[in-house]
């Protein structure tokens, strides 16, 4: 997958100073890294059955809706909050300074549909842990939860224990 | 597009009192409510040599996104204020109350990119105007601007002289 990682930007002191930012637009907006990043996301979920991808506001509404597409199947967001017009969830988690929430419609994944949940990084992991746990609120399955890259020291993936987590590019 | 209508969620009062919310989200979590929602969209631009379809934050994302991926070709984001990591451009535009603001990256389309701007829905024309305005500045040419719903009532078309504006489903 280097040649993915050869196309992500390295902007450092984004959003804040001591902070190297990979930014992925320079991958998504090459025709042929934009394909290849979809179907290495989308590969593992081939042939699963998937109902719905849920993408996470915002970056995850890219790479999710892109997903759903070549998986054939639906797709959910899961939003900041006030932004959903119907009656919604939401699950708060906890950042460096602070808390920030997450919503979903009560309704987005009634009748135990078969959930592919999809972002663009998983960093200390309190996002995805609350969009996992927003899932099996509004009724969903959580088959997989999927992310283009992976920022091992910081450990994500401790939050999410049992979920079967899956991502493209490593660091 | 009767089909496509049925599956949208009618949201009395919201974001505020005398709104009547049009929630698309009950026709993209539907399976083939998506796919048709995309291929609608898709449709008058197959062969058309798109590079790329450049979305507009939030739900432009997701249908941006998922034409891209039908197209084949790269997606590129345009943002809220201070969200892009690069050099970026800035459009301001104007709301009922106050203003807001757009970014692109400056690099984003360079190179008279043949550019198909997607959004959910034209309305009063005013993000759809600053989006072309800033794919323009960014060195692309638009070919398309492409909406799911076109509220005609709102006139947002008058904003848009010139450019070739398509839209699947009109109210």
């Amino acid at each position: 997958m280097d040649h993915l990682k050869a196309k992500i930007r390295h902007v450092p002191d984004f959003p804040k100073p001591g902070i190297l930012f990979y930014d992925i637009t320079t991958l998504l907006s090459d025709q042929q890294g934009f394909r290849d990043t979809v179907d290495a996301l989308a590969a593992p979920y081939m042939g699963e059955d998937i109902d719905q991808v849920v993408g996470i506001e915002s970056r995850g509404f890219i790479l999710g809706a892109a997903v759903a597409t070549t998986l054939g199947c639906g797709f959910v967001p899961i939003r900041k909050p006030g932004k959903l017009p119907a009656a919604s969830f939401r699950e708060s988690y906890n950042l460096e300074y602070g808390t920030d929430a997450l919503e979903i419609h009560q309704d987005a994944c009634a009748g135990n549909q078969r959930i592919l949940v999809v972002d663009d990084v998983l960093a200390t992991g309190g996002t995805a842990r609350a969009a996992v746990d927003l899932v099996k609120k509004a009724g969903g399955k959580v088959l997989g939860v999927a992310f283009l890259i992976e920022l091992d020291f910081l450990n994500g993936r401790a939050k999410l224990p049992g979920e079967p987590v899956y991502s493209v590019l490593r660091y």
